[in-house]
């Protein structure tokens, strides 16, 4: 519970509406999408820039610790509460500060709604290039939070790609502008891309200043049926070794159609198919077809069973809601989804998908592979049953030995969900103990009391 | 001079024939591009990380301060040594240590210069997009501490876009490495872009990943003549507000002209031509038309007197030779150029060009402006000599005046070059005391005994 000088405190700062302590909305604000949770003893809603000031000195002054929140939508328990600590929700930050078309950028608060973003820039010819699966709820402040990623990574980049400049408030109280509004700029050190993908542990973002590219006039959208995870992902390679970059290039594996063809889609695959691959160009209307024949020569070759053009827009949306609704459909499998998301060098994939395989096999658990295959990025879905210990234990085992062989092929243990609280104890595997000292050198300055997001990020 | 004691142990690092402490040698190390000089009190030569490792324990030691030092082509005095220190030239480190074009990225030592990057990935079909002026002789490193650009950022990105991992070795004699192989990758803190740019002040950077790009098949350029400045400025604004992104969209000003015609280029400028614009546009042949096509649309209107397309090769070649000769061309109008790099949002570019040329105008200095006018980036050269105290006087003036309008505008005092000696006195004009305060904790925690290029970057 919160003490009573806290809590009258921070009505105090906000004003009591803005602060709940009732056992609902602390049930509602307790988990992320992992499946662990911890109730938090507040949960405050500041409305500006100006409260999110005040909350923090509350929160110095009475050692509170912080929890920054967007949709929830997280898959790391990066929005997990501490014990002990007040949830931010930035849901009521919600307002679009300023669009400027002519000059390609556009000032958010953190809780805009990362389509609705899309939707506005759309309406001026302009697009937002992220896309994360969330992103018809999520909001913009995780995407920051997290460097969130998706599909048109690919080809686009991440979130950090499109982010000229932020206000926030650091954990020691300290206001901090950094960046600019134009799409060059040195002036001081990078701050921007220090926050962005911190995880809400160094400060609380009220304000980003987004870069917008022109929106591309046309999409065409292909569907590839390989009899073997191998063979696709030789595809995969052979696709990111030729000239024309797609701007999604997404990968199933044979439980991923399971699960999609389960709620109803991709019947009409051809038998035999083991993996798929979606492949999209956009760009001109006229310059598509030259892109369209260079990826098709690219894809063509061993296990092709069928290489399709969606034929209509209602094909394309069917085949990506399919694949939007990945994370959510492969939960029938089992009652537990451990969701890793791990990168390898384009050309290490089909070694990994290897490895995959043949971790299931051998510790007997359903391994569930689909992702953003063009960056190396896999989401690799453990499927188990908690309340088998023997399952547990393999696979616990199975994590280890999966980020050893990413780690081996040259890659990174998360490509875009982050590390949060799930991943922490696997972040020394890849960061060396010097570079870890210095983030932390880096929190403890930004955060110097250790309130914000504790027990994320870095390893304990 | 260098103490006897830190002679030795320099030369017990690294071997007595990579420490120079000579006349000849410590003036040839005492400058960059800026016309002030320092002596350095030695010049190291390390060939391998291990010999950085090594030195900075000696410079801790015996705290002597250390210059981080490419080629020494840059503008803003950020190689210039300080008193009593020793220059770190990265010249013999030079190799390039992986070339991966199948995962588009190569690793490279910081003494490797631009263009040899350049010209390895396009033997495998790729290309590494920064292209500062300098690339035919500046080093990879010097362009990671600057964040240096180029031209092609305006379709491309900068520096910063193109740095997937760094090895690193920081003032507190930490070994780092940060970052990743892949495209993506959020493990820990964003040290990868807090190093890139930080001007040598927070490590002495041995090794950088680097991202490729598929080379582009084929490019058109335009060259534009306009009747005034504010005619060329409005149509960059409406170029850079249609949907073609061109590869190169620069501006020079009546000036500049005047300075390339004297040494031998664009002889035939239309009559009452006061601003030209080379346009570039790259991609697939056979998508270039349609480039150029809606280049063309966007470039015409008010005062255009010619809009032509480079016939050849040659043609372009000249008038790219041209432009990037404008940096030293221009120094034949006074003995000494104050360079400025400043960057304002695109739509307020005619703006800025108009205060600029007020400036000028009521301050009798002759000012040269030239740039990447898609980025909204302007070379603003203030002509004076140095023996004229009114003229120094009012330059230091024009120099205030046009900083706090670039501000007033939403700009920033560097799209590129960076800050290094010159401009620290104007940082905290941008850069709120705040974030100012976090850079320095920052610079302390990586630097704890200030060695690493003192005076630079931040403000006193």
């Amino acid at each position: 519970m919160l003490p009573t000088a806290a809590l009258a405190d921070f009505n105090a700062a906000l004003s009591a509406e803005r602060v709940f302590t009732d056992a609902a909305t602390l049930a509602l604000y307790s988990h992320d999408e992992t499946p662990r949770s911890c109730l938090p003893d507040a949960v405050l809603f500041p409305a500006s820039h100006e409260h999110v000031v005040a909350l923090m000195r509350v929160a110095l002054a009475r050692h509170i610790p912080l929890v920054a929140r967007g949709a929830g939508s997280g898959n790391v328990g990066g929005a997990l509460p501490a014990p002990g600590s007040a949830v931010v929700s930035f849901e009521c930050m919600d307002a679009i500060l300023e669009f400027n078309p002519a000059d390609r950028y556009m000032v958010v608060q953190p809780g805009v709604v990362t389509a609705d973003i899309e939707l506005a820039a759309r309406a001026h010819g302009l697009f937002y290039p992220p896309d994360p699966g969330s992103s018809p709820y999520c909001q913009i402040g995780g995407n920051l939070a997290m460097n969130a990623a998706g599909p048109r990574a690919v080809k686009y980049g991440v979130t950090r790609d499109y982010v000229l400049g932020l206000r926030a408030v650091a954990g020691s109280g300290a206001e901090l502008r950094t960046g600019c509004r134009t799409t060059k700029g040195v002036t001081g050190y990078d701050l921007t891309r220090l926050l962005v993908g911190s995880e809400g542990t160094l400060g609380l973002i009220t304000e980003a200043t987004l870069k917008l590219l022109p929106a591309p006039e046309a999409r065409a959208t292909l569907r590839v049926c390989y009899a073997t995870n191998l063979d696709a992902c030789k595809a995969v390679a052979r696709v990111m070794n030729q000239a024309v970059v797609p701007c999604a290039l997404e990968f199933m594996d044979q439980r991923s159609l399971g699960a999609i063809q389960a709620a109803g889609a991709a019947a009409d695959l051809p038998a035999g198919t083991e993996a798929l691959l979606m492949v999209e160009a956009d760009g001109a209307a006229t310059d598509l077809p030259r892109q369209i024949s260079a990826l098709k020569a690219a894809l063509h070759g061993d296990g092709v069973l069928e290489l399709a053009e969606a034929g209509n827009a209602a094909d394309v949306a069917q085949l990506w809601q399919a694949r939007r609704s990945l994370s959510h459909a492969v939960k029938r499998i089992a009652p537990l989804k451990i969701n890793e998301d791990v990168v390898v060098p384009v050309s290490r994939l089909a070694e990994l998908v290897g490895h995959i395989d043949q971790l299931g096999e051998r510790l007997a658990l359903p391994i569930v592979s689909f992702g953003h295959a063009g960056n190396g990025n896999l989401h690799v879905n453990i499927m188990v049953n908690p309340a088998d210990p023997q399952q547990m234990r393999n696979a616990r085992q199975a994590l280890q030995q999966l980020f050893a062989k990413v780690l081996e092929l040259g890659g990174t243990l998360s490509g875009e969900h982050g590390i949060g609280s799930e991943k922490r104890d696997y972040v020394s595997m890849e960061i060396d103990a010097g570079s870890l000292e210095m983030m932390r050198l880096i929190k403890a300055q930004f955060d110097p009391q250790g309130l914000l997001n504790p027990g994320k990020l870095l390893p304990q």
